[in-house]
Order: C-alpha cells, then sequence, then structure tokens
C-alpha cells in the first residue's frame, strides 16, 4: 500500500478524510441480496414496487459494506488497519440502483489506553451519502489505533 | 416463501427465534474481505499471522451479512420482510476459517406507532455465535414490524 498512514499521533479531533464515489448498480444490488438478504425489494425490482420501498433498494448490508470498502481504499488510512470493535449504523434513506455513494469519515474522539502504551481507541462518524448529498447511512464506530513503533507486525 | 410468517399482533418480548448454521471457509472469508474489506489480515492468511488477530479472521461485515442471511432464511420471519431502522453492533471475538455460525434472535420490545394504525417498531437482539457457542457478534436492531391487513402490498 502505497497510501499515507496516520498513526495515533497523527490523529486528533475534527480531522476528516473522505472517500468515493462507487456506485451500485441494479446488477450489483441484486448479486449482493440472493447471497445475504434475498428479499424481494432486493432481489426483485418488479416486486419491489408493492412493498413498504415502494421500489428498487439495496440492502442497507450492502450500504455498510461498499462503506467499509471506500474507508479501507482512503478514508480510514489508519497504521494498522481499520479494526472496529463495535459501530452504530442508522439507514436514514434507501440506496437505490444508480446512485453513486461517498463517504466522509469524522474523527470525534480519541481516548488513549490506560494499560497499553502507544493504542487508543477512537470514536469515529461515518456519514454515506448518494449523488445528492442526502444522507444514506450514518456510522458511529469505536476503533482501535495505535502510535508509531506500536502496530502489529511492525518493526518498532 | 413458504415459511410461516409473524404479524406484529403474533409478537411479544421473549420470543426467540433461531438460525444456521452457515459455515465461512478460507476462500469466502478471501472472497468477500476483497470486494468489501481488502485488509491484509482478511485477504491474506499468511500475512495475516503477524497482525493484530495473530491469524486470518473474516471481515466484521461478512459476520454482520451471514447473520443477515440467516435472518432472512429462518430467524426473523415477519410478515414484509425483515426492515431495519438502525442497528449497534460490537463484535466480542472475530470469526476464523471453518467457524460454523448460529444465530438466535430475541423480541426485547414492540412499540406501537401512535400515528400509523397496525405498524410497530421492534426492538431485537441478535446475537451470533460460533461452533464452540462462543459470541461472534451482538447485534441490536429496531426493526419495524407490520399486523395483518397492514402489509404494504398484501391485500387487507
Amino acid at each position: 500500500m502505497s497510501k499515507n498512514l496516520f498513526y495515533l499521533d497523527d490523529l486528533s479531533p475534527g480531522m476528516r478524510f473522505t472517500a468515493g464515489p462507487i456506485t451500485l448498480t441494479e446488477e450489483a444490488i441484486i448479486a449482493f441480496a440472493r447471497e445475504y438478504d434475498p428479499q424481494p425489494f432486493h432481489t426483485d425490482p418488479e416486486a419491489a414496487k408493492t412493498t413498504f420501498f415502494k421500489g428498487h433498494v439495496a440492502s442497507g448490508w450492502q450500504t455498510a459494506a461498499v462503506t467499509m470498502r471506500m474507508l479501507v481504499d482512503a478514508a480510514m488510512p489508519f497504521a494498522g488497519g481499520s479494526i472496529g470493535l463495535g459501530v452504530e449504523l442508522t439507514w436514514p434513506r434507501p440506496v437505490r440502483p444508480g446512485d453513486a455513494l461517498s463517504v466522509e469519515m469524522e474523527v470525534l474522539d480519541i481516548t488513549h489506553s490506560s494499560t497499553k502504551p502507544g493504542r487508543a481507541i477512537a470514536t469515529l462518524r461515518t456519514t454515506t451519502t448518494n449523488q445528492n448529498g442526502e444522507i444514506v447511512q450514518v456510522m458511529t464506530s469505536k476503533n482501535i489505533v495505535f502510535g508509531r513503533g506500536h502496530v502489529p507486525g511492525q518493526p518498532v
């Protein structure tokens, strides 16, 4: 990986990172849903018309997965990786075929470990928006971040 | 779908539903990670040995996705579908190749809509465990549930 990596020492609340877009085609929505979320409003554009969503929509889990892809590619460039302990997710509006999703990740808080030097828990908010700037997912996560010389597997 | 569907009227706190197992092979873990979470501890069993996880692990988003598959298949048999507004997820331990995952979903609370008859928000806790009964994911979700005669697209 040639991207510029961020260590604990480089991070502070208010920092923002962005990535995207990734476009979700009708075919991609159907393929994901057949494997992981086989419900008519995700797998069948015609049947979807009479459902709660009144049309074909992506699984929220696909929105989460492509959000993760954008975080790994560019918007969460942490040395040692993007390692989440837990997340809160909301999906305020559905993703529809052809939507182009982007993410913005903001560092909300950094809490240093009291027992492990060079390690902290970062609280991060990742907002996923469509091509109209409408929010389709908000994720707040707790991630492990490592200081220089404290990344597992990297030489000190 | 021939499965027995549950309506709002059929649900009450304390009810539990189960499904699984689904086994995550090394190949499946790598395939998911290459698309959605391309980090060495997910994509490269050899390189994973020196990472935080000290070995090859599945993406937490894959655990979430296969959990959803088990909910749709059997453990969340709600008329009108499994429609989540938001979730909280924790991953207390990683999923490793060969792990066979199962889910248990418990209804925690049902809050009837004050404005929409025949509709409620269910609070649900879904626990995903491996073949040793160890918890790999806990999800608490808010889902829309529909009463008989109030499912979108179904005749009254």
